[in-house]
């Protein structure tokens, strides 16, 4: 059995701002080791075994410099960069990903994940990537449910429902982002874990999926993948075509209708989507942070010193041109500080 | 009449930290108004009617290029810019204000004026100069009383005696910085003014009460100015002399032993001590600045953007090297940042 990473990095991330930026999105930074978060993804679906080809990145147009300078960091040889004119969700990723491993390696079975998820434990990882490949490989979509550890607002829930396999079920049902009472429910009544968001299936189950429950998804992905051209060492998709492709998740466009969702659960490994400043311990040790009598704040520099004093549960991030302070628990609003640049005109904020 | 006005500019202002630096202290900053301090104190003493002459100023050893040049950017002529070798306290600089102003028109009344206070109605303030100037004329050491808003327990208070003239009191007593309840009894008690730290007076009553109470501040700040050197175009008082002059304040050292105290009260002019950022009004209206769900924080940068949201109460300063955050109401832990700092030999960014 082959697995075919392909790697989704082409978000935007504005909600880890001021450090992520249109040029340099939040997968493309060393916001938890001292690796991007995108170079820690690309060394977890990497393997000296043979079992793991090379990646396919799919990025945004104007980062296909950024994905081959940090993969030559880390000595991984991309199988193909391949870069999106624009952003049309996840199941747009999906179809172009199973188009192009139809095209080539057409028996591996397809990775798909975020470039922006912080997974602590990359063996376990793995080896719940080896337990869902037993159901990919019988035509099933799988996904990961991660054991939730609280009851996080933030994130899509699914519950399982009849057992396939040992730590493999099928899906009973995807939930949306949960308030706090049912996210408490969910934690209580158990069989409800976090959607991480990757996937693994083959190329044929993927297409037949999308061809049933989103046909203009797949056909403009194909379409687009079809009339794509070399950009520097990139492929680049074909404009007209991927515009036309409609914009949904993968989760909305085929997870919630095909019959062929399964979960790998619980998988264990330290998992957290890097959504926002909140989501990140709290301050680094630096040599150029100073905290005096205060606990619990997010406080990250990339240059200019920070002095906080007498402050608890808040975030404060620091660039050369821009500044952030905002409440730990509301690190949403951060979106809205990006808006309001915008409409001020600041792209060199943005 | 005429006054010779000596503006004391040799203070650090580390809590105005990270914008007051060492090599550019708070009053030349512009932290108010779109001039600095120190230019609003100059103009705030500077009229065409001639009864100000051209004013002195007292700064730092460092500070004199600083101070030449923002004087000629509002066309003031300085009498004398006066540099020490090291930071001796109000009571040296008084000393040397009147050593100075007894060599030459020593009949003119010593305004001696800090450069880092503000005050909105200068014309007011002139009035009250004209007030006291009866009284300096007799030999008293004459104060500014100002009228309490607050009870402010960053201030001290003076108690106003018997009543010398219109407007014109003795002084009762100086009060050092007093807890919030004593500050709320003075404030319905009556009689208790904040003390601005500006004074009149003459040049002879000066040393004389200096000669009975505080001899060596006198006969060393003396030996100082006597010895003392041109240094560029400022005059840099004698090293080893002003050294052995002991370190007090005027309050301690003469107002609060002499008979010949006075305060003009109430004076009503908009005074502020900006001693720390929370004096400081509410956010500039600036164009990076971007408030979110955000209310009563002091947020000031001279370069960075600066996005808040979900706060309120902070004091937030952006530099392009360093960066405050600190609750409002305890501005005073500045203070510890910038000791932690210097600690570290961070010496770039005290």
């Amino acid at each position: 059995m082959k697995i075919q990473p392909v790697i989704m990095s082409g978000g935007s991330g504005t909600r880890l701002w001021p450090m992520s930026r249109n040029a340099r999105p939040k997968q493309f930074l060393k916001l938890v080791t001292d690796r991007t978060m995108f170079q820690e993804t690309a060394l977890r679906v990497h393997d000296e075994s043979g079992a793991y080809l090379n990646p396919v990145i799919i990025s945004g147009r104007k980062h296909g410099a950024i994905v081959t300078e940090q993969l030559a960091e880390i000595n991984i040889t991309p199988a193909e960069i391949i870069l999106e004119p624009c952003q049309r969700n996840t199941a747009a990723v999906a179809a172009v990903a199973a188009c192009w491993v139809a095209r080539g390696e057409e028996d591996a079975l397809i990775l798909l994940t975020p470039a922006d998820h912080h997974i602590a434990d990359a063996q376990g990882f793995r080896r719940a990537v080896e337990t869902g490949a037993k159901a990919a490989e019988e035509g099933y979509i799988v996904t990961f449910g991660i054991k939730p550890e609280n009851p996080h607002t933030g994130y899509g829930y699914i519950h399982t429902g009849t057992q396939l396999r040992p730590s493999i079920f099928e899906v009973a049902a995807f939930k949306e982002k949960p308030d706090i009472e049912t996210a408490q429910k969910y934690l209580s009544d158990g069989g409800y874990f976090w959607n991480a968001g990757i996937f693994l299936f083959s190329a044929k189950a993927m297409l037949d999926e999308l061809e049933r429950h989103a046909p203009d998804i797949r056909k403009f992905a194909s379409k687009a993948l079809d009339g794509s051209a070399l950009s520097g060492a990139a492929l680049r998709l074909d404009e007209p075509a991927f515009e036309r492709c409609p914009a949904n998740s993968i989760d909305y466009a085929v997870m919630e209708k095909t019959e062929k969702a399964a979960i790998v659960a619980p998988v264990d490994v330290g998992w957290t989507d890097i959504g926002s400043w909140s989501e990140l311990d709290a301050s680094q040790n630096a040599d150029n942070i100073v905290t005096i009598g205060s606990k619990n704040n997010v406080i990250r520099t990339d240059g200019p010193a920070v002095g906080v004093a007498g402050v608890d549960n808040l975030i404060v991030v620091a660039t050369s041109d821009a500044v952030l302070v905002a409440r730990r628990d509301n690190a949403q609003e951060v979106r809205a500080i990006v808006e309001e640049l915008k409409k001020r005109g600041r792209t060199d904020l943005l």
